[in-house]
């Protein structure tokens, strides 16, 4: 991630109203946290202050700036948030360069089926028998594949994470370090005073677009298949349980989870820290807000809050008449006063 | 996991009704869910409309079935849940077949105590000094076992595993991917606005047939042992603090956590996202319902909910009274009307 | 950690009082929790009863015991607590003995700038292109260091720690096992129905004296960094989202949560499960209870409860009448009678 200011001018299309001192940029940052080797933006008018002041490098200005901050270099164009936002891009796609070839410190197993011209495995990744993997699709370092894997192609498996035996993951899938897919539901039988293991043989299926975060857990099935539909995007520290099917373009944001066999729909969110309990169904988008717990059959297109999660007006009428209790109390007292004074005998 | 229709036939020593089309049965599935290449079971009358859509391979199905899919293999068997049963522990029994060996792509140390014949050790795992494992072990891909650990026999390490030092792994435990036994515990001191670390030098002790879920957390002790019963089993995502005493046969659901020092009877369940706070002892076969927080001591054989948890009765009362606040409301109102009437001038 | 009784003598300054049987000694432990291969102490007269009855093969005693326990050897110490914790910060000096080179396993990329001879990188570590590392600092098996990440001296990085690509961590920082520094923001805008990403492209920031968890996850920030201030200590299974800023000596615990482009002060303290929404401000020295959640705003010095998080004195006064609600019905109840007794035809 190094640029020169020429290269900026260039990138941006814009033109180099004044040199300042800065001769390699490494960063992007907001106008505020810009240190000394990086480039900003004023995208907008109330950000002016914060320009002013600023210690970027570089920072891309809309023509006709009155005023300047002492040090940045300044490049004038038409739209600063729209070229910053393709300096973003072009960043993106060099730091996400895409160099194919097997690691001579990976372990790929003899019969794991790529076309090693047109995969990444980078050094520490180990990649099972049987396993199959996609053109396009990167397998960072430490990661695990496990056997008869199946990935699609444009994937990518960052550091660490751990795919287990016989899941299939589709094209274009995230999976960020440390998650791990497949990983055996929790299901016991009690017999005799022993919780005893039932097997889970199934396996996890993420289509398409699907994007796991650090850290988070995807139990495989009891058998047949936990399900992650297309496009769904889950955040860090999310527990997904065994045979739950997650619907397609669903948030499921950092820490909630999602309990066994429990279906939802397309487009839920799922806000931080909220749950569902085992074996319910999840309408098309409905939102369960932060800590939110759904404990039976939710209808979609709603948006709840609470434990049990109910409809968010019927919540927060209930808080607002708990936040009343003082003045009830109150009521009552003075009632009670006049009623003695009606009846001082009783 | 691949089987002919010949081998389920001979499998189940059912009696093959009808072949089908299938040649290559790959997988396990419920009715609804099953593929063209799973085998499935039709086990209750109340799944016969499934049974009649299935899109399964093969289905094994009781005697005297009057219609029929129109396409799956079906093979009569006496019971079929019975029948199913025995061929996932037969795919059980395959997949999880253990190979011994040291694969050259692993790292142990010299001094390490095993018997390589009797002992599984997969590419990029690394085993370290003075470490001890027993016979029937295996260690995945990429799991770390450190210093002076002892793990007992027939234990499962899954990919990406961390043992910290010291710490001692007793028989038939399973340890789940990205699963963290023995990280330090979480112990500061303020010191001239400071936080110093605690020295955390005890260690980590699982009993047999112990079982951690993926990216658990479980503290080594500040001095002494962090303890977890034999026979208690931890879901995804649980933290344990250091020097907690977990009891036997426990059951710690995912998200939830554990405090330090905290002491578990046996029998005990936490369930989804609940959690105990430091330093306080939770009675046999006491149970915490999904979010409940115990705040302090709590006796055993219960059920408690909430935060504080308390009984279930109590928190399902104190919830019911809120609920009637509408009705209480509106009762008072009335009264008010009532009393002004009786005394329009007070 | 071996040490035969006459090293603890001379390494206590103490008296031989009793030799006992034990000849190698190797843990340590509380009188109650003690093994036949521990040494502990008799630090408080609180404890005379576990003296008595300790299976400990040491213990250190102040003077004039009158009564000791069947077995263990003892050595007399003036101060048994102070004599203990330095036996302590023996066996984790020794433990934590910094060894330095980079073993053969290890995968080092060729431009990454270290000196080998003040570096330690253990088997089946992976530090990619561009990386520096400090002098003292240990990265230990299995962990992966990303392109361009810089890392100060004497830090730690245990086994399967991740760091991703463009992060800078200082100097004397602890990664705990499976933590995540850098995975991308959770960052998406809908559009056509589909959840489209918003590159991430900035890092995480880690300043001097910070202490990450077990399976903790902090994100890079969109573009600028994700700040950790200097001696920031978080617990484990803890989520840090996208370009949160969190200031110094702040003690995150376990299982919390710090939304998107929150800010902390100085010595704010998150307790167990409690969690911040996105975009608001925490002030200095203000404490969350477990389970608390901020949606929005918070003064500082000040301790906050429940949800939304208020102070507790608030929070407390709220559940004070809720569990007046049986004697507020009653009382209501009872006043209706009084009423229907004076106006019985109304």
């Amino acid at each position: 991630m190094k640029l020169t200011l020429d290269e900026i001018v260039t990138l941006t299309g814009g033109t180099l109203v004044r040199p300042g001192s800065a001769t390699l940029i490494t960063g992007l940052a907001s106008l505020d946290e810009a240190c000394a080797e990086d480039v900003s933006f004023l995208g907008n008018e109330k950000y002016y202050k914060e320009f002013l002041q600023t210690a970027a490098a570089v920072v891309l200005i809309p023509p006709d700036v009155p005023e300047q901050p002492a040090e940045s270099a300044l490049i004038e164009v038409a739209n600063p948030s729209l070229a910053f936002g393709e300096m973003v891009k072009h960043f993106v796609k060099k730091r996400q360069a895409f160099t194919p070839g097997v690691h001579p410190a990976a372990h790929v197993a003899d019969n794991v089926t790529f076309d090693p011209s047109q995969v990444c495995i980078k050094p520490g990744a180990v990649v099972e028998s049987g396993a199959h993997i996609g053109a396009g699709t990167e397998i960072g370092p430490g990661a695990v594949v496990g056997t008869d894997v199946r990935i699609g192609e444009d994937c990518t498996l960052y550091a660490n994470v751990t795919v287990r035996e016989g899941c299939i993951i589709g094209n274009r899938v995230t999976l960020h370090s440390g998650c791990v897919i497949g990983s055996d539901g929790y299901g016991y039988e009690l017999v005799d005073g022993r919780h005893q293991k039932i097997d889970q043989v199934g396996i996890v299926l993420l289509e398409d677009d699907v994007e796991i975060g650090a850290n988070s857990t995807v139990d495989r099935a009891r058998f047949g298949k936990t399900l992650i539909g297309e496009g769904t995007k889950v955040d860090n520290l999310v527990q997904i349980g065994h045979n739950a099917q997650v619907g397609k373009h669903c948030l499921a944001v950092a820490q909630c989870g999602i309990s066994g066999s429990t279906h939802l729909g397309d487009y839920v969110t799922m806000a931080a820290k909220s749950g569902c309990v085992g074996h319910i169904k999840i309408g098309d988008h409905a939102v369960l807000t932060a800590k939110a717990a759904a404990m039976g059959d939710l209808e979609g297109g709603q948006v709840y809050m609470g434990m049990p999660a109910r409809p968010m007006r019927e919540t927060l009428k209930s808080k607002a008449r708990i936040a009343r209790l003082p003045k009830l109390m109150a009521e009552v007292k003075e009632m009670r006063r006049k009623l003695d004074q009606l009846n001082p005998a009783s």
